[in-house]
């Protein structure tokens, strides 16, 4: 790291997992200036999760001198639930090491300056509208669509939580009430339908369904179709296979039904759309308005900008920086 | 209309509908203290449309004596889609007379009072924070149910009016994409699966499905089962009728849903439900909170208080009245 960034604003911005640590130097314009990752130990007592965040901040100040005097903040986030009011990390089902566990006021009393807590995809929303794809607008909605689907809004530079921060939960809500069972509980969540598992799925079933049926999956998964995955059907689409075409357009359609709800009840300024999934969507993004447009009330729903995100796999750095860039 | 309160400040709340325009007078604590009817000339031009709402607010200060004087603003709702800020009426389906219609305006420069427009859902809202059921929480998410579905979010006093004030359309929110088809053009809307015609269509086809099944329907309906309306599906279940109760409840699991979704989305600090169908509904109120939790992720959806709303019919009036209580 070069001495002139060093003596820039510097906030710390960390992403705790359910097996990794990933913790990064971000400087006030929003660029990740130096990163690394470190494993969590997510499942054995409250001072071992405790140790591994620590591990990941140390190694980042050893690695980068003068960054320790420079910072300004250290924002962490993690699956939720956590409440970011107190700072407390509740009891999220992949880091069981932490039952109402005082994250926020351990790493600041550790290294003496404020610190943040939020769940990823709020803070992920956030950067998008500190630095990324969404700055200059008010009423901000944020997906991040992978594995599962995480949702933030951000309201003038300022995350909505809700009554207890548990708001936003969006991947939770459900557009098919008699639909198939998410791992939430709820049946028919987008989460369920659209993310990455719910493609393999659906791409499994056709295959199985229609074996006679040619397709350049049957030999990207040798020959057994029940070793699909999404990035196999990227592959395959990007390829041409007419199959994986039509699972991700049956996937684009559902997310137009739930993007369409989401402008009927927020009509947010713009919709920035990030994640594996969403990156896998990208050839869609142009006909997706029109798409959009057709599963909604609000005639001007092509006006909103649908856009990608700015940050990829390091927005939960960006994130957990993010948290403490702003002053409230 | 006695002199203390002709004293008070008082608002003029206005509620335009397709067929009639009420008009009341509200004073700061929230009471209609005046209110009349007239009939809304809503397929003429636009001038007519305009002498209809004038009527009736010339016959309020006709019948009420002083207030005309003692008047701070003008509080008008309407169906949407309007401009809340610019005080234009856009383009209502049932209000053929305005397009694109400067209303604010106009009463405005009529009465020399300053005049704020919004829809109807929105104003109720406001209302119910202001003077109801919503006062002193935050986050308010507002519902209106009866022939349609309207509903509103207040955040801080604020309505929340999205990127073009066509935000909080939460009866055109889909919990089921593959559903019938809504005089919206969407699928599966909360409105035409909860509403009081769907009340009314779901008890229709249970009532033809199963011809011998008894139910008190079939004599309050005078054998006519297409002329089953949700009123009488009311009237049975308060009768003890068994399969009017079925269909009750079957509209309370799907608006479990729906509030549900809600609460994952917006986790507001309260729920207040109104409109005909939710006094309908009344007794099931007590079980709602745990079928709302059953469909949806936040573990404390149960603290979230499910109000019914303080004003009834004359919610529009009180609305109109809201808009113009407060200063921004």
């Amino acid at each position: 790291m070069a001495t002139s960034e060093a003596a820039d604003l510097l906030f710390v911005g960390v992403d705790v997992g359910g097996t990794k640590v990933a913790a990064g130097l971000v400087n006030s314009q929003g660029e990740i200036v130096a990163n690394l990752r470190k494993p969590m130990v997510a499942d054995g007592d409250a001072a071992a999760g405790l140790a591994s965040v620590i591990a990941a901040i140390d190694a980042l100040f050893a690695a980068n001198a003068n960054a320790r005097e420079a910072i300004r903040g250290i924002g962490i986030c993690a699956p939720g639930p956590l409440d970011p009011k107190t700072g407390i990390v509740i009891n999220p089902p992949n880091l069981k090491c932490w039952r109402n566990f005082p994250l926020a006021a351990e790493i600041s009393q550790r290294y003496g300056v404020a610190v943040k807590i939020d769940n990823d995809a709020n803070a992920a929303a956030l950067a998008e509208v500190r630095w990324g794809a969404g700055r200059g607008y008010k009423n901000v909605f944020y997906a991040c669509i992978g594995t599962g689907i995480g949702t933030g809004i951000v309201f003038d530079e300022r995350i909505y939580h809700g009554r207890t921060g548990a708001a936003a939960e969006g991947g939770h809500v459900s557009i098919d009430y008699r639909g198939p069972v998410c791992g939430c509980g709820k049946r028919g969540c987008i989460e369920i339908l659209a993310a990455g598992p719910a493609i393999a799925r659906r791409t499994r079933a056709k295959l199985s369904e229609q074996p006679a049926r040619e397709s350049a999956l049957r030999a990207l998964a040798r020959g057994n179709v029940d070793a699909v995955t999404s990035e196999m059907v990227d592959a395959a689409n990007l390829a041409g296979d007419t199959l994986a075409h039509e699972v991700l357009r049956e996937t684009v359609e559902l997310l137009a039904v739930w993007l369409g709800n989401t402008v009927d009840f927020l009509e947010p300024d713009v919709m920035i759309v990030g994640g594996g999934v969403a990156a896998m969507l990208r050839p869609f993004f142009p006909e997706l308005p029109d798409h959009v447009a057709a599963h909604c009330v609000n005639s001007r729903s092509r006006e909103i900008p649908l856009l990608a995100a700015h940050y990829g796999a390091d927005s939960g750095i960006a994130g957990g920086a993010a948290l403490c860039s702003v002053d409230r």
